[in-house]
């Protein structure tokens, strides 16, 4: 089954949005088998609108569309789409009830443009939108799916997820794949692929596919396999054991795991508290820990330590040591995961203080040095990361080190 | 003059890897003056490269194909090019020494694969690529350009920012192109567009465009106009100075600002400092604001009290207060403010406590329901958010407003 994105916003097209979407649906219809053969950006204009419908190659079984359906005047798709498939537009009282719903909800008065967004067409399946007011829409031509959705990408994952993804495996009968991703913190792609080499090797022999998909301080690894062979199915889970045994210790979760969310759950599960102190990560690390739902079972609170007179202040750091060997330093790092657990009474202490850059390095300290620590009743564990220049990814990054390096604590 | 981007690139299909070679090159051919149509994304064949070169609208003058002239085996994007046109490929002795130059100046062995690389059409201008071995190709068909770059960004801008701006600009001839982006916060796109309609029917009266680009918490205004005519500039500039005067303090900044940069420039300039209380936000406010570099001038702080125990004992949070009104409520986040201002003696305070979701709320303080506030010389501000039960837009928007609402105290 063959599919093709059309991404509708001059946005994109000049450059001030980079088209996110197209990727998240490009990984997520991949996952479900589907091939995407095209991704296709144009002008929210009528003329551009009907030229891409036009011209979607005579293999391609679903075409997924977003964009172009908020309430302002420059948004024109649904009018043209609905025309396309020779609909008209009519008042959909259920979603005229839910959007009236969402705007009572937020105390906020309703328009006449978001009235306007319940005018849905009469040839579509509409997929309801529980995030917002524009809604999702199916329609049928010639065996041919087209689902229109709103560019927004919360919505739009939303309708997918809610929706989308389930109506497109019941419609089509999709090919038998079989993946497994399996998720690695605090190697580099090369050092992780140069360690795996004689597994990869041995893997892509018994006919299976392996990617390599880096993203800041995590490589995710996806074995997989397009075969109906069942067996193989069994080979993809054979080879994810081995993985297992080959690097024990770098491997958090699989799929759509994240390292805050098993840093939760091993956290909830050995009923353990954590607080944290953070200089250069600014609040980031906090922030991963907190975008969590339900964290306050495990996450007490912290401290954006910014100013060395706050280090000193609020989280008693000897002003000896700060003075000696400066804020980024082991010393520091240390006291301060010390210090923050014993101001919050928590089980464990997480820390980190670096040069995040892109100024501020010395020959001694270069931008990308930064200490992460982690204070528990074993005791203290401190490291150095020697990261690059940009600052936000040097956040990122010491930020997912810092996690790791906690979840080993935590299941020592 | 028009314009298409041809992005050939399997990793782009399947998400994994986001295209931002489309973007810089939509913002810099927009920025000559060319209108950018269309962005076309296609697997690395030679029948969806052929599919995509003949699907081409035929107002499009010029087509930039990025990707597909790497070494290895996958990419046969340089033979299909040079057969579609009509020509075939020949040894081009300037590159190949300009190849074995860059493999020696580097200390690397030279390969067969790389060699191969100045094999190139007998049909095209060759646009050296100082940074790589793979060259740019310049085709002409039908009075129609097509441009063939390398897909490594900082080859394919090298080539651009070398070779391929000039040439285009020296054989279209390009209109005059003129737009200002002005930066809103805190007004959702329909109730901004309400707000501004006799300025934007005013505007389109006047020959000008406008587009409403929303992003979590802020909507940017473009107003544009690709008239030779100078005076339309001024058109552009006279409706931004109405716009300034219909919500000015709605209005931020202008092109690339962010809420964080400029309140960042503000509290320099004023020589003030900020310090940061968050429950619901978790770090994420101030992650924002030390996401800009040389935020130490004026952040020196901030406590994330997550717990009531944290915001009783560490921000001394009136624990009746805590009890009566409970954490989300305009008593408890205004102490918040104050408090952590004393505690770390700064001219600001800023505070955050609500329900981000998607669980724990109630009928009288649904999900959504988040508090923000300021202190400062000048007194106290609160304010009351609903916003919906998608806990990390509720961050992002609370995050954004309170940063706003910082920034109309340091302006008063």
């Amino acid at each position: 089954m063959k599919c093709e994105i059309i991404t509708i916003g001059d946005e994109i097209l000049i450059g001030q949005t980079i088209d996110t979407n197209s990727a998240w649906l490009g990984e997520n219809l991949n996952g479900i088998g589907l091939e995407v053969v095209r991704i296709v950006t144009i002008q929210d204009v009528p003329k551009r609108i009907t030229e891409a419908l036009d011209s979607v190659a005579e293999d391609i079984d679903l075409v997924v569309i977003t964009g172009g359906l908020g309430p302002t005047q420059d948004d024109l798709t649904k009018q043209t789409l609905t025309r396309y498939f020779n609909g008209k537009l009519v008042m959909h009282k259920k979603t005229l009830a839910r959007i009236e719903d969402f705007f009572e909800s937020r105390g906020l008065p309703m328009l006449d443009v978001n009235a306007r967004q319940a005018l849905l067409p009469d040839n579509a399946l509409i997929l309801t939108n529980n995030f917002g007011s524009a809604s999702g829409m199916w329609f049928t031509k010639n065996n041919r799916v087209f689902i229109s959705l709103p560019g927004v990408p919360f919505e739009m994952k939303g309708i997918m997820n809610d929706f989308g993804f389930k109506q497109i495996k019941a419609h089509f009968k999709l090919p038998f794949i079989f993946n497994r991703t399996i998720l690695t913190w605090g190697y580099a792609e090369s050092f992780l692929a140069e360690k795996l080499k004689p597994w990869e090797t041995e893997l892509r022999d018994s006919g299976l596919g392996l990617a390599y998909l880096p993203s800041p301080g995590m490589v995710k690894l996806r074995i997989s396999t397009k075969s109906k062979d069942k067996t193989i199915k069994q080979k993809v889970n054979e080879f994810a054991e081995k993985l297992y045994l080959i690097i024990p210790h770098r491997i958090f979760g699989e799929g759509k795991d994240t390292l805050e969310k098993k840093t939760g759950e091993l956290l909830r599960l050995k009923k353990k508290t954590l607080s944290i102190a953070e200089s250069c990560t600014g609040g980031y690390l906090s922030h991963l820990i907190t975008s969590v739902p339900g964290c306050s079972d495990y996450y007490k609170g912290g401290v954006i330590s910014y100013s060395n007179e706050i280090k000193e202040r609020i989280l008693k750091i000897n002003p000896g040591d700060l003075n000696e060997y400066g804020a980024v330093s082991e010393q520091v790092v240390g006291q301060m995961a010390k210090q923050v657990r014993k101001l919050m009474k928590t089980d464990f202490g997480l820390a980190t203080s670096g040069i995040a850059g892109p100024e501020g390095g010395t020959e001694e300290k270069p931008v990308g040095s930064i200490w992460i620590a982690v204070s528990s009743g074993k005791g203290l564990k401190t490291k150095l990361l020697h990261l690059g220049n940009h600052r936000l990814n040097n956040i990122r990054i010491s930020s997912l080190n810092a996690m790791g390096m906690l979840l080993g604590e935590i299941n020592d």
